[in-house]
């Protein structure tokens, strides 16, 4: 039977790639690269830092889109490349940034990829919520405390009792109406406890009180943590 | 100035801890290692099979106690401990089981190693929420859903609530009243959605629906995903 790995590769430093990923990754001839829009692919700039190999890469394209119609015939069509891809090949890896099962494009492939009779195995990552808590040294839960963590892009209504019951609020995908949910967290009196932070454990890290951010555009990989 | 590393060693396999933690751990010469009660010391353990090299080992005890001033006074003789230690070293690291700012005793030592004019550098882990999502495929968090993460053993009073606004609760440290916990998910309908899961990416892993486990003792390191 065909296998895939689905590999989190961290949050951006090569080094926070676990040695499990590396081994695999190491073995395997073909690549799953997620590529969107125009991104360029990060998960792929940290394997290269990572490893110095030619793989064979298969691109597989998922349009930033909320039509789900689209993004399903897109999915579809991702996984019949990996079908296609491994038919000469017993085994390959998908790479994503951070952790497969969390906010990644691998969940939705999965499914479909075991549906072929391809077998899958899961490389957890370190993930970028807990590489920014570790960037500042702010502790995301101890003890009793509880932990939420919220899309933001997809809106912020209830935002006020769960910052009352959670002692800390992950707020991802913060970038598409960061103004909007800047002047949210202004309207509940959350500013002192929020930390802006963006790309950490890579290239561009930076952290900041929303006060120093001011309005205007933020990188696509951030992050606001409320505690 | 000293300096000491918190590290993540991630959830119990010794391949998944970070290339950067093994770096570090190859070339520090001192290990500060928690201890409660009787218990072993698991995240040792995965760094002996990672490592062979003989390390000057520090335990530090932490009781297994909800006294708050017991453990202050506990978390105060660590701190000065390694203090101590780090008098004829440079740096020492601090090891703890899956992310040091992730439910860890090493967010208690923090403000006080900090206090004492010692230096942290904390190296993210991948946590036991991730792996254990691995080890059965279940998608943690996608698109625009939410997660929540509650410590059990402080009681589930928003539980039915919180399963309605988050579309995955993680219930961390389930063992101490594991069938309190369990009668309130079926008291709840929520036994369907529910996963039982211990030692995940480590020796004696198991991941169970309720109705396998029966009552009875579970495993310090379980938890319960609702999805």
């Amino acid at each position: 039977m065909p296998k895939l790995y689905g590999i989190g590769v961290g949050p951006g430093d090569p080094e926070l790639m676990t040695l499990k990923a590396l081994k695999i990754l190491e073995r395997v001839e073909i690549l799953f690269v997620p590529k969107s829009g125009a991104g360029v692919c990060i998960a792929l700039d940290i394997v290269k830092k990572a490893i110095n190999k030619d793989f064979r890469i298969v691109k597989l394209y998922f349009p930033m889109t909320k039509d789900k119609r689209k993004l399903e015939e897109h999915w579809d069509i991702a996984s019949k490349a990996v079908e296609e891809a491994l038919k000469d090949s017993s085994e390959g890896a998908f790479i994503t940034l951070g952790d497969p099962l969390f906010y990644s494009t691998f969940s939705y492939l999965m499914p479909r990829i075991l549906d072929l009779g391809i077998d899958i195995e899961v490389i957890p990552g370190v993930t970028s919520i807990s590489s920014c808590s570790a960037s500042r040294r702010i502790t995301l839960v101890a003890g009793d405390e509880k932990l939420a963590v919220i899309p933001a892009a997809y809106g912020l209504e209830n935002l006020e009792h769960i910052a009352e019951e959670f002692d800390t609020v992950v707020l991802m995908k913060v970038s598409r109406n960061y103004n909007k949910i800047v002047d949210k967290i202004k309207e509940l009196g959350l500013e002192d406890r929020a930390l802006f932070m963006s790309r950490c454990g890579g290239e561009g890290f930076r952290a900041k009180r929303l006060e120093e951010i001011g309005e205007g555009n933020v990188d696509y990989l951030s992050m606001i943590i409320i505690r």
